[in-house]
């Protein structure tokens, strides 16, 4: 609907599988397993799931070699490539690739041992497969014997600089022995150091970014965390690919990240959007009830469409006009509109069915 | 926590009542009735409901005559500033000022008339009270005979830029008559064109910024649009007062106002901040259970702390000692941190009773 649309922060294409990070593609969504990684076939059950959900990406932990041997049957079952997390041990990492995951994720933060490092990002050139340097507040550690620059005092003092100090030190590690299949992300715990990280990241490096806001919380809290950081900073054009973080079940973190997606028209909705008014002093009918109705009519439905329901004459008719099917409510039933064009005048008891009649013939 | 603080937007300050809108001032949550205004009992009941939630300001519709004259009414029956929402009729606007509102908000889309205009101006300045310009993309028309720039015809096709220069307008007509109180409101039923909105907006004024999407729709959807839209703005350094607009009852659109401003640190907490992990193949417990129960036990407790819960030892310390306490999971039990120092180890089946203990010992 919009004419304008982003103007996206330009950065390196990163091949996952058969899935593009970065480079102008479109941002992709992802997702990670909670099974335990050594019960393969529950870890491939579960990918499903979230594909099915519309997981683009999956990542699953890999704590000990005994979880990296299953990657190779995981991988095979996996609709989706698959990324495998590994901390504290270059050999796990080093192991995953040999069982032919599409990447792996490390965190510097964990990970001291520079030779083992340069392994990983040896093993990984020769498959030509991606290493996501994963940041995490949560385990960035103060710079050791590193040289320090004019402003590390100062940075000594802010979280975000100190997780992208660690991030660029490591990619000038990978860079040195050639390795460029980076994607980068700089997840803190709360928001404003997430999203500063990011934006400091994007004047420094042209690697694309995973974006997501870590340990967000339990999903109440998560929604709003990963929304804001995020839906923020894509609205600013940063990200490449996104991993809502909730504590809860995975299908539930692919769908919020979809619908942050979508709510920036990022992704092309799979169903309706409807938009509707909060009701106020000039509204004449339970709109929440017929909102909650709609949905309940709408469910499933495979149309891209925007369906307002307003409750008064004030904004009613022009919302209602911008979408694709619209109602506004009046003192005694209300107006159908489609396609910017007032169509019919319906009394109250009818008017859902009117909506939902309407929406149909746009099927 | 963070060192780092917001670069806010400066911006005018333009007091309501007691609270003040911009200037560095605090970002002050609104919220309004869904009541038929004329029943002045309910309307003031669900004020106080509203205040009770956290609401700063508290904004009516006056849909007619007959409305307007139940605003002082209201007015002295609320605990916070009042503001009066006006639409098409400059007459009922001048009839809120008289009867001692602390603002109106009017919608220059919907509200041609030039002396109309001005003469609400004039009479929110006898009073010093302040008017909010609030532009809505779903009442936004053609300029008609307005001196037209030269982006005009670009512009046309923008529906931000047809937003802003619609409010700068109207700001222009005060400005001639010397009315400066004013505070702009840009809102789109997208988010992305209301972040462009406000954005072009900060660039050409001063003036403050009462952020909001409009017909966000249902609580689902609002909060996902409201938490990118304004938060992301807010994370931005934009916007001064709020408004989640969701279909729903006024007090859970006010709660997720203030959970916005809490996830960007920019409002006290009144309670505990919960940071929990998503868990993965390295957790060896139900973590969202735990998670659950121990967001139960410290429901209503009033102490401002972060409690973090962590199921594994990756982020797990780190995390847990970045909050005040904190909880880090291992095989067999875990770990508890107080002040970012490991305090005890207990068994699985203590591991709820000894966080909570360690809050309690804060209050």
């Amino acid at each position: 609907m919009a004419a304008w649309t982003y103007q996206r922060r330009s950065s390196r294409a990163v091949p996952v599988g058969d899935v593009t990070i970065g480079g102008g593609a479109p941002v992709s969504v992802q997702g990670m397993t909670k099974t335990h990684t050594v019960d393969a076939e529950a870890t491939v059950a579960q990918i499903r799931e979230m594909a099915e959900a519309g997981c683009q990406i999956a990542r699953c932990a890999v704590p000990n070699h005994r979880a990296a041997e299953e990657l190779s049957a995981i991988k095979s079952g996996s609709p989706i490539p698959l990324i495998a997390d590994i901390h504290f041990q270059p050999g796990l990492a080093l192991k995953a690739i040999e069982e032919g995951v599409d990447g792996v994720r490390i965190n510097p933060g964990n990970m001291e041992d520079g030779n083992g490092l340069r392994q990983i990002f040896n093993a990984a050139g020769e498959r030509d497969i991606k290493v996501r340097i994963g940041v995490n507040s949560g385990s960035v550690r103060p710079r050791k014997g590193l040289e320090v620059d004019q402003e590390a005092e100062e940075a000594r003092q802010d979280m975000a600089q100190l997780m992208v100090n660690e991030a660029t030190d490591c990619c000038r590690l990978a860079e040195d022995i050639g390795f460029r299949n980076i994607v980068l992300s700089l997840k803190g715990s709360d928001v404003t150091t997430t999203m500063r990280a990011y934006r400091i990241a994007a004047r420094r490096t042209a690697y694309p970014f995973h974006l997501g806001v870590t340990a967000a919380g339990p999903p109440r809290e998560s929604i709003i965390k990963s929304s804001i950081g995020i839906g923020g900073l894509l609205a600013e054009g940063i990200g490449d690919t996104i991993r809502v973080s909730m504590t809860g079940p995975p299908v539930k973190e692919v769908e919020a990240g979809i619908r942050i997606l979508e709510a920036l028209d990022l992704r092309e909705r799979t169903g309706p959007e409807i938009v509707s008014c909060p009701t106020c002093g000039r509204c004449h009918m339970d709109l929440a009830d017929v909102v909650r109705e709609v949905q309940k009519r709408l469910e499933g439905m495979q149309t891209n469409v925007t369906v307002a329901v307003m409750g008064c004459v004030v904004n009613g008719p022009g919302e209602a006009a911008e979408a694709d099917v619209g109602l506004a409510a009046g003192k005694e039933g209300g107006f159908i509109f489609r396609g910017g064009e007032k169509v019919r005048k319906v009394p109250a008891s009818d008017l859902v069915e009117a909506l939902v009649e309407e929406v149909e013939r746009l099927e």
